[in-house]
C-alpha cells in the first residue's frame, strides 16, 4: 500500500520496464565513465532507496555505498529507515554525523532560520559525498525525482548535486510502483514524503499541494506542453492550482540550469 | 607591470570595452532576476578583485558584498590582499573564518590528502556564500577565468558554482590588462597565480604548464577549433604540451555540464 491515495499520474507506468532500462542506464554510464562504484546518500526516505537498489542491480551490493548523514534533529525513526534501506539492499554503508560542522558555522548566525539551516545541511551533505567519492573513487549517484526537480523542491548545489540521476525523469507519484517492484521496505513506501527539514514536516503540508495534483500539471504542462487554461479545462483542477504549480517550474528555472556566463562577442573583445 | 611575462593571447585584447560591456551585463542580468546585490568571495587574487571591482561599477558599491572566508593555512599576506582588494573598491565587506567547520569533518579523515582538503574547502565556501546570499538578498557572481573552466581547474560546485559570471569567457592572461584598466592595487597584479591549496602551490607549477601556453592552446582549440595536429604546426608549442592541454579539456568536460539524467523514452516507460 502506498502513502495516502498517491496515485501515479499515469494509469499505464511500467514500473518492470523502466526498472530494467534504469539498471542498464547505469551500468551504461559507470562503464562509459570508467567507474566501478556508486555513492548515495541514504536519507530514509522513498527516493534515495529506489536509487540504492537501482545501482545494487546495477553494479552489484559491492560496488554500491550508502551514506548515511543524519544531523542533530534527524528523526530516530528516519535514521532506522535508513539503515533498514542499506542492510536489506545489501550494500556497504557508514554513518557521518554533520551535527558538529553545521553547529560550527551557525555559532555566526545564531539567528538563521530553518530555511538556512536546511539548505547549509543539504550543502554539508553534497560536500561529504563528493569527498567521500573521492576517496572510494566513486560516483555520486542523485535521488531527485522529477517533481522535485521541476518544482524546484530541493538545494541548489545540496541534494541536486550528482553526476547523475536515474530517477530524475521520473515523477513522484511513479516512484511508489517503481519502490514496490525493487521490494524498499514497505515502511518506507507507506511514509509521507518529507524533505526532513524540520520534525514533522511533509512536503505535500509545505508545498500545499498534493503530488496527485502535481504531477498530473507537471505531466500535462512539462511533457505534453499544453498550456495553463487547457490544463485546468482538461484535467479539472482548480485554476489556481494549475497556476501556482506553472509558476513555481518558472521560478525554479535556474535551479535546472548552469551559472550563466558572459559571452563577450569577439568583435568586442578583440578590437583596437 | 604583469606577472613574468604574462602576455595577452590575443594581442588586441580591447579591456576598456570588455569592461563597459561587463558592467553592462551585470546590471541588465541583476534587473532581469530582480535583485540589486552581488555577493562575491574575495579570495586575495586577481580574479575576484576584478569582478568585486566589475560589480561595483554595475550595482554600486554599497550593493556589493565581498566576503573573506580564510582557512587556518590562508597565508597573511594573502589575506591582506583581500582586505586591500576589498577596502580600495569600497564595498561592503565580511570575514568568516571556515577553519573550524572544515577541520570538525577531517576529524573523521585524519589521513586526508590536500586535494581533498582543498575541495572541502572550495565546498565550504561555496556554502557560505550560498548561506549569505540568501540572507543579504543577492546573487553570488563567480570568478573562474576562461582557462580555468577549460582546464577544469577549480572545484565542481565549490568555486566553479554561482548563479552567473561576468569572466568566464576571459582568458587568465587576459585578465591581467583587465584588472590594469580596472585597477586593482598593483600587488595583487604582480603575485603569482595560486589557488593557495598549500603554502607555496602555484597554478603554472601545479599544472606544469604556464598560462601563456595554456591560453594560446585553448584559444586555437576552444575559440577557432582548430585540430591539435594544426595548433603544433601554427604555434610551434611542443606537440606533448598541446596534446596535454587538450585531454584535460575533454576529462574535464562534467565539470562544465549538468548532472546526466536518465531520460526514459515514453514508451518503455507508459506500457502495458
Amino acid at each position: 500500500m502506498y502513502h495516502k491515495n498517491m496515485k501515479p499520474a499515469a494509469q499505464n507506468f511500467n514500473a518492470a520496464r523502466v526498472a530494467s532500462y534504469l539498471v542498464a542506464f547505469l551500468a551504461d554510464e559507470f562503464k562509459k565513465a570508467n567507474y566501478r562504484c556508486a555513492l548515495v546518500g541514504v536519507s530514509g526516505g522513498l527516493d534515495s532507496a529506489v536509487v540504492v537498489n537501482l545501482c545494487a542491480r546495477a553494479l552489484g551490493p559491492a560496488n554500491t555505498f550508502g551514506i548515511i548523514l543524519p544531523y542533530r534533529e534527524t528523526a530516530r525513526v528516519t535514521l532506522d529507515h535508513a539503515y533498514l534501506v542499506a542492510r536489506s539492499s545489501g550494500i556497504r554503508y557508514m554513518k557521518i554525523d554533520i551535527s558538529r560542522q553545521v553547529d560550527e558555522y551557525f555559532r555566526n548566525f545564531p539567528q538563521a532560520d530553518r530555511v538556512r539551516i536546511g539548505n547549509k545541511i543539504a550543502r554539508e551533505r553534497m560536500a561529504v559525498l563528493y569527498d567521500l567519492s573521492r576517496h572510494f573513487h566513486a560516483l555520486v549517484v542523485g535521488t531527485s525525482n522529477k517533481s522535485e526537480r521541476y518544482l524546484g523542491y530541493g538545494t541548489l548545489y545540496g541534494d541536486l548535486a550528482c553526476a547523475l540521476n536515474p530517477v530524475g525523469d521520473i515523477y513522484k507519484t511513479e516512484m511508489y510502483p517503481l519502490a514496490e517492484y525493487l521490494k524498499v521496505p514497505s515502511e518506507v513506501i507507506k511514509k509521507a514524503p518529507s524533505a526532513e527539514l524540520w520534525p514533522g514536516q511533509t512536503d505535500e503540508g509545505e508545498l500545499g499541494l498534493s503530488y496527485t495534483e502535481i504531477d498530473a500539471v507537471l505531466q500535462a504542462y512539462v511533457d505534453r506542453k499544453i498550456p495553463p487554461e487547457e490544463i485546468v479545462r482538461t484535467t479539472g483542477l482548480k485554476e489556481e492550482v494549475v497556476r501556482r504549480i506553472v509558476e513555481i517550474v518558472k521560478k525554479t528555472e535556474f535551479k535546472r540550469r548552469l551559472p550563466l556566463v558572459a559571452l563577450i562577442p569577439s568583435e568586442i573583445k578583440y578590437s583596437r
